[in-house]
């Protein structure tokens, strides 16, 4: 049994002190006794259709969120699971506020809602580079000055108080950072601009972004203890092996649902009573 | 090689002329090879991002569509299908014209939609019962005789021109309607009224349906015959054993993946010159 207790993230964490290299054995032969675990308490979920449950991913690039998605979810019905990958947000985007593309992109009760990168963006890349929070038009901004630790600080109490919300209505909420080391990604962008197949992905923003390593480590650092709540935990998953990775966060999902204990609906109490009739309307045709 | 030209619809087809009980040996074992490449070749559509595909599935109740589009999907990443099941209209899609709640529901580029009923249903179900469309309250319509052959066809024409224009713009579209027998209909339903795992899915209404199945059979085959296009064509598949309905739909979405022709975008021209720049920037690091 995985301890999991050491992934999740209480109050006060150090990022240092967790690790990117830990390795689970034989973690894929693992994830597939999960997948199937995972497939059969979705069917139920989606037919009981109570909860849903949005899993929140953040990673570096090259974290391996993508292959993680397409790794954990395989044996789930395409049905019951949708996947919303965030870029920079579009001009349509821009006009809202920062939680409403991710507002209306949440999973329906009965599924499970991906975000491949999060709201948590409006905390973290804009952070790093907070000039581009001139682009919302926000009508308290006029400096860059105004955009410091209080403006995050208060933005992060807001995505607490939306993630109680949808919680409260009935979304399980799972959070989790694949923390990866900077050696790792290191040789991860040397094999995408080595591997033609795998080029595509790569941007020379990809570099930009790694020498700003040590500004986004702090500013995950900083909303991973103001933003794990009890009932939206984030998890702190190594990230250096991917079959461990998807190992863990899938064990962890696993866990949570588990815990609703979801059922089939039963049929109507009226409808019930009307069994046998049924069936011999359909017998004497 | 399966001969799929005949599950095609052409022009001024029988619907009685369709098979509902073929079955192909091993349909399973089949699927699963099939079920490889459709991971594969979505793959590579999604990082080329140029086309997105849009299957639309109708079939009678327990016609087994749900578990068609578990099992044709299973091993494609989640990030690359999205399914939306439409039901009974809400009162906010009433508010608007038929064919918008399907709009904004279609697939981005690189991804595949499946529709688990569809706009077709505006010509279907509404047509069945044509005291529906009271409902969305249009200007033009006062008395059911307004609601007549004319006012479908109208619909025909109008999805066949909204159908066009999402194919122009890079939507793949594939039309599949599960032939069912009325026998084997019988017997499923009797299953779901026996199966306590399977009977919360029974409700009275599927019985009233049934007693209208041949006005349901006459609206499928008018609008077969009047909505399959050369760019969106229909396809009735025989679906009373399901291995062999899964397995045919598969063979065709496949195929026409095939016919594309999708590649993994190439690395920029201006990036690829900068690739050995960009090595060295990590390796001195």
């Amino acid at each position: 049994m995985l301890d999991k207790g050491k992934y999740k993230v209480k109050n006060n964490i150090q990022l240092a002190d967790f690790n990117t290299k830990e390795v689970v054995e034989k973690a894929d032969k693992k994830l597939k006794k999960i997948r199937k675990k995972l497939s059969k308490i979705q069917d139920t979920m989606y037919a009981e259709g109570k909860y849903s449950m949005l899993i929140c991913l953040q990673g570096m690039d090259t974290s391996g969120k993508d292959s993680l998605i397409r790794e954990v979810f395989k044996d789930v019905n395409a049905r019951g699971v949708e996947v919303h990958s965030f870029k920079v947000p579009t001009e349509l985007e821009l006009k809202h506020d920062f939680l409403w593309r991710h507002y209306i992109a949440l999973p329906a009760k009965g599924k499970i809602g991906v975000f491949n990168r999060t709201h948590y963006e409006n905390v973290l890349v804009t952070r790093v580079h907070p000039e581009y929070v001139f682009g919302e038009n926000l009508p308290t901004i006029n400096t860059l000055e105004d955009i410091n630790d209080d403006f995050f600080h208060n933005r992060m109490d807001r995505i607490n108080a939306f993630e109680k919300h949808i919680v409260d209505s009935g979304t399980i909420v799972l959070k989790f950072f694949l923390n990866l080391s900077k050696e790792e990604q290191k040789s991860r962008l040397l094999r995408r601009l080595n591997l033609p197949a795998k080029n595509w992905k790569f941007s020379a923003g990809d570099l930009k972004e790694r020498k700003l390593w040590d500004k986004y480590q702090f500013c995950y650092q900083d909303l991973l203890n103001r933003t794990s709540t009890e009932n939206a935990p984030w998890f702190v998953i190594p990230a250096d092996d991917k079959p461990t990775a998807r190992f863990i966060l899938a064990d962890i999902v696993l866990e949570e649902l588990e815990k609703y204990n979801f059922k089939e609906p039963s049929l109507p109490a009226k409808i019930q009573g009307q069994v046998a009739e049924f069936k011999k309307q359909l017998n004497n045709e």
